[in-house]
């Protein structure tokens, strides 16, 4: 019963409207990792980062009981850096600089004991290098989670769709979804992606809330209309570890319980949005947790009686 | 017992990546009473046409029992046209043509027998005209609901200002909600704007739902994701009188029942999408309309305890 989760671990700088960074810890593992455990202690994280890392970054995650067998420390080499700016409506960015680093030769080793996660989170990062963890997997986890983006389209889309064919859950977001289908109604978008694999697609339209597909059904999750959103950096990757996380918790993958992890994922993703980088969720509360989901309750909460008079 | 209801009675042409028009029936207050007759049928109209507007076009008017002592016809002069082209995202358009004929110098003259009316439905249009409506009604009306749009606010701005201090509920889209207030954050805007006067305001924002605000609450309701959306024109009139439509139907004016009323509202405008003009709606069944509001239901219902493991 744990949650195997790969993907960056890494340095962000980051300007908004509202500032700008230093070099801070990010990356899409990170944040996947914070969110996730917020509903379960067993999680196990696969990347890899240079000496440059800093030792109380680690600690925090050793401190919400991640695992970090899986994590390559590379000697004398540099953890992988993005730095980019958001435009004034936060929806769109423009990354200034990546340095890929360590990222560059990441071959993923799966520790034995992670090899029968229940749960696989394959968190943003090159599709074969998303394949390689999931093929060395001893079971088939019970449910694989697989999160990409248009960048990986551009280049890398035959891997993307090999990786796509044995993936439970596809997390993209509403102009992916259109470059990955060819399809501009989301609706059309989505049966044409669920052809390529994944049995359910989340479509993640940022302040404007997430759609969940299976093959029949589609369920609606608002975003929280927030005063201020103070910077998306990571927002996704809270969204994901919230939804995986809580499916773990409640050990229960049918659509009925997806719906209620994409409000949990709905609600970190929320949180994550309010300071900058990971600090939100540092510090953030299990009854922050709670009173925030009721909020997302009392948003779409509705009672008509279809009773004709 | 009646909703007044005032806005044009106007032809369109059309043009979307879907086909073109002809000149055809459209206009915020046609819009409107086909959209609310599905609810009651006491409904005052007051507006104005041409000697060219067609009989048949009048007739499906009082067909849907439209009190129409209140729609003027100008001998000798046309009737009030605009065309459009959508994009291809159908969220944007560009305004072709607008003539507009009767509309210049239109009076709006509210019949004697309307003066009561419970509630008032003030359709786009010019914000002096819509204040003039409302200073002739004899009682105070249970409820005002003002539509209106960024066009009014470029040029009229004080007028509409000045009409927003004696209305209840004011319907305008996310970008016109941002002009009026001056604030990106829509949580920021319904603060600014609520203290301009309404009680209630509602943002439409098309594809991705709607929020209905009061001083202390927030609403979202999902649009429904849709194949194809065919023909936005009329949407937002068709959701304002679906709304004003179930409020004087079930006499309840609460907020909890302007949720019910927002979702019917947004069914009604799911329905006009779908094909040109008012096609849509006069051929729909009250069956078609429970059905989809049922849709609605499915579409964000969840059910997440809060009690914490």
């Amino acid at each position: 019963m744990s949650i195997l989760v790969v993907g960056t671990v890494a340095f962000d700088a980051i300007e908004t409207p509202f500032g700008k960074t230093d070099k801070i810890v990010g990356g899409a593992a990170t944040y996947i990792c914070l969110s996730a455990s917020f509903f379960t202690n067993k999680l196990n994280l696969v990347s890899v980062v240079g000496d440059d890392f800093p030792n109380n970054a680690i600690q925090m995650l050793k401190d919400k009981q991640v695992n970090i067998k899986g994590l390559q420390i590379k000697k004398g080499e540099k953890t992988f850096f993005w730095s980019g700016k958001y435009h004034n409506d936060m929806n769109t960015r423009d990354t200034i600089e990546t340095q890929l680093n360590v990222l560059e030769k990441f071959d993923p080793i799966v520790p034995e004991q992670y090899q029968n996660s229940e749960f696989l989170m394959l968190g943003n990062l090159m599709p074969s290098i998303q394949k390689k963890v999931l093929d060395q997997m001893k079971t088939r986890p019970k449910l694989v989670v697989l999160d990409t983006m248009n960048f990986w389209m551009d280049l890398f889309l035959d891997d993307l769709k090999n990786a796509l064919k044995e993936v439970d859950v596809l997390t993209i977001n509403d102009e992916e979804a259109r470059q990955l289908s060819g399809e501009y109604s989301l609706v059309k978008a989505a049966k044409v992606i669920l052809a390529m694999g994944p049995k359910y697609l989340i479509i993640k339209k940022g302040e404007h809330g997430a759609l969940l597909f299976n093959k029949e059904e589609v369920f609606f999750a608002p975003a929280l209309p927030l005063e201020e959103v103070f910077d998306p950096t990571g927002a996704g990757d809270c969204f994901a570890g919230g939804f995986v996380g809580y499916l773990e918790k409640t050990q229960d993958v049918s659509f009925e319980n997806m719906k209620r992890a994409v409000i949990y994922g709905s609600a970190m993703a929320s949180f994550c949005v309010e300071k900058f980088g990971t600090k939100r969720l540092t510090e953030l509360t299990d009854e922050d947790l709670e009173s925030r989901v009721k909020e997302f309750v009392d948003l779409v909460q509705f009672d008509i009686s279809l009773v004709k008079n």
